[in-house]
């Protein structure tokens, strides 16, 4: 008996499921139709004095046996699926997000070297410009072990006005001369919006550093330049803001953007920053644009180069980036986490041993 | 136009609001009864296998706008609620939550020292019992400045093995003596439930140490003694685990718990932790508990151990905690942050220089 | 026994002490003497390449019992400092730093209003300048509580380039339009370098965002104004990257400085920041400028503001600055934790209650 | 003229430094002589008055050119220097540390199956036990997919006390049960030291939680046992004080601890929490036992588990623990992150494809 009663019940129950399926897809056709008048007068989705008031009236009307408490929490559930789907309805507008079946990115550089879409690019190079001799050794190394793109820093963003910043635009000339000597790409770091056009001539992608991510000045500038950018993590930034920086570049003009993860601020003090590994397939879920790893100012050292790069490869991502210096021990920044050029070949040949993962998407 | 349309709209989602809850309450009535003849039958109230089918036929049945997932979610939600219902319908609340209108709670002492509702509590000591000498010269400091609780620690919690563990059983017994001598109550961190009856003979208050403080069966434990409960934050717990942590010994049996915030940890080194002073208001918004401030263990330097007094008598705290000790260099632990016993007596002018502030809520 | 033997070794070590700081010292003339010289010759102190041959020749010497990577480290130390020397003799030390005995700065503007040296000021406004009636409306406020300086913020930087991004120029004519009304000072984010000699026109305090903390293009720009810069904290930055930004704005000549501490980014979310109110007794120990705290941006929420107000004065900081909106729910930016005007004035109330405290220093 | 000069000058300076270098080796071994003292006396290490002491002495010496300001800092550097020499001997006694040359341990379990030393090892299986046909329909599809440790968790540390806590000893007799039919080896979470005896007659291994790392009580307790040790790091632990818990248990007698990297908590929102894969590479430099990474709890996430599963691998790690449920969406606990039957095929699919990178040590 008890047994059928309990079937019974339950049939009951089958049949509210399906009036309240019904009445909650009703619910969110109506949201979305306010969405999008909302949308025409540029006012914001979410109106929290509206759900107050809305929650009010539930309460006055609830007679249990669910709580108030209980009834709340199941609208404000109701009210967050609403506000999500108005919010997927306008995030499918954000350019940086992968649509629906769209494939990975390729950027392809003048000289046919491609990033994304397959290939894994490594960057590497000194960490700053400090002379014509260790650039070419430099530039020498990178020609030997088929690496295109050389870092070649001529403005260093330093902690204290009194370190080293860098040796400007003599710096990029030397980059260039080691460049077109070695047939490689130089990627620069810019650090004002004012050095656009000067920089324009002797670089081959720009480079947005950590402290410049939410300089939106300077997004929108690079917004208007050919070159490619490198788009740093800012080290207390999100996903969420990051993906919002490049928007600022994309929807200014510039499509060919690559995002790189350099690690984040966190508590742990054996690294130099907290390599958020997991940002890469985050990334990709949410992005066509291609994902590099920095494993030299994650780290902070390089006694692990050689894990965190094949770590870089099998995460999805499509490339790294990685210091390497004639000298170490002598950088004018950076002194620890440089490469010695056998670390370095060491690192090309771990990852040279390793397949191209799958796409993550 | 458009203004009007979207009130005309809203009214409509109104009306499916109630619609909504309405089979919600039916739904509840329902699952009760079920719930009640399963009881009888001595099954389970948690049915997985049923809840998939249920989940199933929604999703067949579901034409969108709202996705298969969202669907899903949403029920889930339904589910755990009837549930929680079911489960708990003798728990109205969490017990820790501030019931409307409620005021502070005071907790008193056996000698009359009251904990929060309205006092400014100093509870002060060296970090760990080191000897009678140290413990009675510090018992005559506390008594000097009025001051009624006293650290008592005989067991520390440490990083390492090999560090000193504290005086353990002996040490409580020269904590009670000097308590005794001085007219002082003694709170002292209890680090396994194997010790609450041997410790329940020395101390007045119980106090649960940062890396216990999602230890449940130490908690339940600590429901069952009729000495109140400090309860620190973990420095890497957030103020909804912590006011969860104190659930799970309310819902044993005790209702006498204070927190402590101690500070979390982040990025920043100039300090030993971040003390979270925000968590002090944000508490009194959702508990009517006592909280009060360690301003040692957050800092971990005695230099700006005045202005953080200050700090914490401001921000609506019961108190604070601080450690002092006769020869704060050669502590055997915390050795850079616990007082000298002259900044003690700064702190002791500082705060009581200070009226009480009006209540947060 | 064993304390006479220590004492005995610890007299050698005093002993060679000594002759370590003889040698550095006479290492340090000698260098100078040679920096000297090749200033005549036009070339460059740092020499790479020879610094390289020293370390070469200390570990070939090297026998322990350090390590050969201890030696060169203390090394480099020594070479760094000889270059410190050299390159930094006109710089005493850090401009921001307290020099021994030094008082708190008093920053004193046009009218008289003092910033930092016992006064408690109060920064206030809406987040945005959204129109003449809302911008009237808050200088009205502020002018019958006494506040002498009012945000305008005409720039906004936002996460998501679709987002309010401020009114420009015609936003900055109305915040002076009504501070001339009403006697206020107005401070405004400057957000790039290019803007400042417009802005000048408008502001009497420049205020750099959160974001652009480590922007050291706009610092040094700002180092040329006449007016005082609010220095906001970086959400990601510490207190010794803090310091280093103002000694760019400092070292370019602008000693008029205002420190804002506005939160850093934790694991927790009960507020939208953590508000680090120990940075503020942490800075006075290095610093003599003022330090104001932002009770807006750190909690997120207005409901603690009056608690964190309190909080901000007991801290020893020099003022505080909060968000207030003739109505905070339609506000176009940070809704959530705008005042509304009843709660401005009762955390005006709350803090003119108090007592300045002592310096801390 | 000034090139000889200079040459000259070059010369005195290197006898200086090899002036430098014998003292401060002389100074050294001094300094490690007192050490050995203090050792045998039970003093600590670092003595901060008697540093004070020496930098004073220092101070008044000097008559420049280096400023009092560089002279300390540069005996600070020597200072921290010695005290990492001697920490290192000290460091040298910890058992969890990899000796010179030591080679990767290899945990051997009662069946054979080896986790360590070469080979990589899947641990699997639902977060809880619900019931004998969940875990029946787990261990089915880890026997078909040749993984041998499944997890069979009957005690759930749960952030609130109403919360589902895990079957008990009825859940660990399920476990049992399906291990013994389907050949494996069964992993059960303890939390507090009075299990011990209990649980040891159905688990293979026993696991301690992120919430318990720090619990000495506990640790000490599994150093008895004959059990293999599963330690995970807590959320708000850094790498220094896990190498300490796990001392807690090999000082107490088990030398068989398997660390598990599991995330730590960051700002970052889009996981649950910030993988840490740089830890793996990390404590390979440190010690000699396994390492393994749990891709579930880090993630929060089933979408991103084959990438990451990948790096686990890449990273040098020994090991990867991974959720599956036959039904997540219905799961009781961590519904969000168990993978599909289907999925977890995808993750062993994707690690078999990739060869076992060389160790990093």
């Amino acid at each position: 008996m008890p047994a059928e009663r309990i079937a019974e019940l339950r049939e009951k129950i089958d049949a509210i499921n399906l009036q309240i399926l019904e009445l909650l897809n009703q619910r969110a056709s109506i949201a979305s139709e306010i969405g999008k008048i909302q949308a025409t007068l540029g006012s914001q989705i979410y109106d929290p004095q509206r759900e107050g008031d809305m929650l009010t009236a539930l309460e006055m009307a609830n007679n249990g046996p669910f709580s108030n408490e209980t009834i709340k929490t199941l609208f404000k559930e109701i009210f967050k699926a609403t506000l999500a789907m108005e919010e997927k309805q306008a995030i499918a507008k954000f350019m940086v997000n992968r649509q629906p079946g769209q494939r990975d990115a390729e950027i392809i550089m003048p000289d046919g070297t491609q990033i994304g879409g397959g290939v894994f690019q490594v960057i590497a190079g000194a960490c700053a410009i400090e002379s014509f001799e260790q650039m070419d050794a430099v530039g020498e190394l990178l020609a030997e072990q088929g690496v295109k793109i050389m870092r070649g820093m001529a403005f260093k963003p330093r902690t204290s006005p009194y370190e080293f910043q860098g040796l400007g635009e003599p710096g990029l000339k030397i980059a260039r001369q080691v460049a077109n000597k070695h047939g490689l790409m130089v990627v620069s770091e810019i650090m004002d919006m004012s050095q656009v056009s000067m920089m324009s001539d002797y670089v081959d992608l720009f480079w947005v550093g950590a402290r410049n991510m939410q300089n939106s000045f300077l997004l929108k500038a690079l917004g208007k330049v050919r070159q490619p950018i490198i788009l740093k993590r800012g080290f207390g930034n999100n996903i969420k803001e990051w993906l919002n920086a490049a928007e600022y570049i994309i929807s200014s003009g510039n499509p060919n953007i690559i995002f790189m993860e350099r690690g984040i601020r966190t508590f742990e003090t054996e690294t130099r920053n907290t390599l958020d590994i997991s940002a890469v397939p985050v990334l990709k879920t949410q992005t066509h644009l291609p994902v590099v790893v920095d494993i030299s100012h994650s780290a902070g050292r390089r006694d692990i180069a050689v894990p965190l790069a094949r770590v870089a490869k099998a995460s999805g991502a499509d490339g790294l980036m990685v210091e390497v210096h004639p000298n170490p021990p002598v950088a004018m920044s950076d002194a620890k986490q440089q490469l010695f050029f056998d670390q370095f070949r060491e690192v090309m040949r771990a990852i040279n041993a390793m397949g191209m993962p799958e796409p993550v998407v």
